[in-house]
């Protein structure tokens, strides 16, 4: 049985349409990418932060295509395939192991600006922050999105406040480590960009987190980045609806339903 | 009501109580630091594989004590301690970042032989890999300790041996990376040395993971850096028996129980 997230709408709209259009030609690194994927939108934002040369390869990954599960078991998207001068791919995923690796493949330069701090101990506490997002803020993001009980989206969303509120405590404005764009910033913008369907739909309330959580969300938002990636809004929609009702079956979706930790 | 992990023996003991022994003098990073557990084994195996200079400070992770939280808000060992010239700490906390810190405050040299690859696309790997021990492994262990209902001990079973296969699969001899040791290795020894609780009480048959299996955990068993870590059996056992009984009231234990994703 197809699953129902198979039928995503097939391509980028928008503004990240016209950066899929620019990024065509073959590169050696190419983005195996949903569109529609905040995780995905975190690596295709440092790509374009980085101003690193890549191909842009739009992949359904509900499908499980064999070609994709070879470069990816676990069949998420994002997929980063390397492509080498003797003509075989390698492959590596999850998105902040592809952050990590494009540091380490560009390191800091004027032409590709890093996204980490350069002292060790700032660069670390980026990664600290990075998975108190993964941790405590995505999961409370997703049981918002797709628990039913009004008393469950209570503690969901009490619990979201509470990891934004941690998060907003340590900006140093106006981005998360001062005037530098890093690693923070760009794991939670794709999902703030998502943040309108619980508004309009499950009460969230962002000034309840407070007032320098709404100036930093601006500057999210507003950043090149985040809006040459990002499609336009009711085709997101059409997806978190899915999620709304409970009745997506990605990976996500089941683990959040089934108390698992999320993929 | 004083939690019961609380009253977990107060010091290392066997090989691990000669190490710390060895590290009582005032030093710039100072490890807090619980003899007991295995996700503070890894970065004190770190410590010791990278030859780097480290106080040991015992700590009780269950009280949180106020100069702890202070630390580490989280309350969690391992934390590591950065005493500043001008008598100012910061900290440091999670034991993959702490790993990352290290590598980027000793980059690989004669002195601190470092515990990732050299080769960029190597390195991420093991990254990836860590998460693979994160994600699908570590939960597994826990589920399989704590659950009491057999049908879910079962699951839980069959759960470790499918994220140890896949790991096994990649190992490529004696070390997860070949000769070197790496931050998978020192990732998952630590739980691997606790495995014999759940050989006793819960049918853990690691030859059904398969011989490459046998083999790669005879490899960490081997080294020092895990020896030299490592108290006497007995005295996890007293710990591990309120995870077999699901008394446990720790963090790990309460995410265990309801189905949430680990700390
Ligand atoms: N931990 C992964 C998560 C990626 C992820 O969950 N991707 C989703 C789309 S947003 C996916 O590919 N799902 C396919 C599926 O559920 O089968 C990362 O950070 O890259
Ligand atoms: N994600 C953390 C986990 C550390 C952890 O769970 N530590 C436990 C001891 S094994 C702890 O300090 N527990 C205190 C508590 O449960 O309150 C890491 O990798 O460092």
């Amino acid at each position: 049985m197809p699953s129902p997230d198979e039928s995503v709408h097939p391509t980028a709209t928008g503004l990240a349409k016209e950066t899929v259009d620019r990024h065509q030609k073959d590169e050696d690194l190419v983005l195996w990418s949903g569109w529609f994927c905040p995780f995905n939108q975190r690596i295709w934002m440092a790509l374009e932060e980085r101003k690193i040369a890549y191909q842009y390869h739009e992949v359904n990954p509900y499908k499980k295509e064999k070609h994709f599960l070879n470069l990816n078991p676990l069949g998420l998207v994002p997929t980063l395939e390397i492509k080498s001068t003797n003509g075989q791919s390698k492959a590596l995923y999850e998105s902040d192991v592809l952050v990590e690796y494009l540091e380490d493949l560009y390191p800091e330069s004027n032409e590709h600006p890093s996204i980490f701090p350069k002292d060790t101990y700032e660069k670390s506490w980026v990664r600290l922050n990075v998975q108190h997002i993964t941790k405590k803020i995505i999961p409370a993001y997703f049981k918002l999105q797709q628990f039913q009980d009004p008393s469950d989206q209570d503690s969901a969303r009490e619990e979201l406040y509470k990891g934004l509120r941690t998060l907003t405590e340590r900006v140093k404005g106006p981005y998360f480590a001062g005037e530098q764009f890093t690693a923070v910033d760009l794991s939670i913008a794709p999902f703030v960009r998502r943040f309108y369907n619980l508004v309009e739909f499950r009460g969230l309330d962002e000034s309840k987190v407070g007032d320098q959580w709404l100036s930093y969300r601006e500057k999210l938002m507003d950043r090149e980045s985040l809006k040459n990636t990002s499609s336009e809004n009711k085709y997101y929609t059409e997806i978190l609806e899915r999620y709304l009702k409970n009745e997506a079956q990605s990976q996500v979706a089941k683990a959040t339903r089934g108390g698992q930790s999320l993929p």
